[in-house]
């Protein structure tokens, strides 16, 4: 049943790409809004972002960060350690026309950052299934 | 002009009130979703949960949170120190008959906890109004 419950669940952020993150400074929560342009089969979630972002200082100070997906009376929430990846390679695959606004120089833009989040553990809640409660995946 | 934004963001945040909070837990951060039965004129929030629950330990042990609401393109978010309130004219004010499912024996239900949330900051984005940017509301 796990598998099928992380098939949903995948299936579910990969249709809704936009979460909540939450971030540390000081000890108190940050929480914004971000689009996810990938989320992979182990949960592993990919941002992009500016590297002069108070998110990115906050991760390298303190990389526990949690993702929240919520619709449709569905939510995953995604307990991971964030790291900043400068990988042109990432970048490439991970880039997108629309981001075009914020990275005026394209992929290669120096202030293109990107955050990757790995998975330390997981939950899936989904209302429609309230016999099954809170499923923990990781 | 910054009355007319607050008073824009007061009245988003009571039209949708779901917002998500996030505490801090061995200094890592942790979401949920939680409706808003009230919030102030000063931004203070106030929600119900339970006693039990982890997000009561969380903000004892560390009372800074955020809470962000989005919605039609539009983000509130409040910096808060929050506070766990036991006083029953609150919770009988407070209280909304849909909560009985969660807490059986009503407004006098031994495991009902409010919490208040003081606003410390608080910030409004309406990407209607991009000449607008971020506003600091607090």
């Amino acid at each position: 049943m796990t598998d099928q419950i992380k098939k949903e669940a995948l299936e579910f952020a990969r249709k809704y790409p936009i979460s909540h993150l939450a971030t540390v400074e000081n000890g108190k929560p940050v929480i914004r809004v971000m689009s996810v342009p990938r989320i992979d089969d182990d949960f592993t979630i990919w941002y992009a972002t500016s590297g002069t972002s108070n998110k990115v200082r906050q991760i390298k100070a303190q990389p526990g960060i949690c993702s929240l997906f919520y619709n449709e009376g569905k939510t995953l929430r995604v307990f991971a350690r964030a790291e900043i990846v400068d990988d042109q390679a990432v970048k490439d695959e991970l880039w997108q026309e629309d981001w075009a606004q914020y990275f005026p120089k394209g992929k290669n833009d120096p202030n293109l950052a990107i955050i990757k989040a790995i998975p330390e553990h997981a939950d899936y809640d989904d209302l429609s299934k309230s016999d099954v409660g809170l499923f923990e995946l990781l």
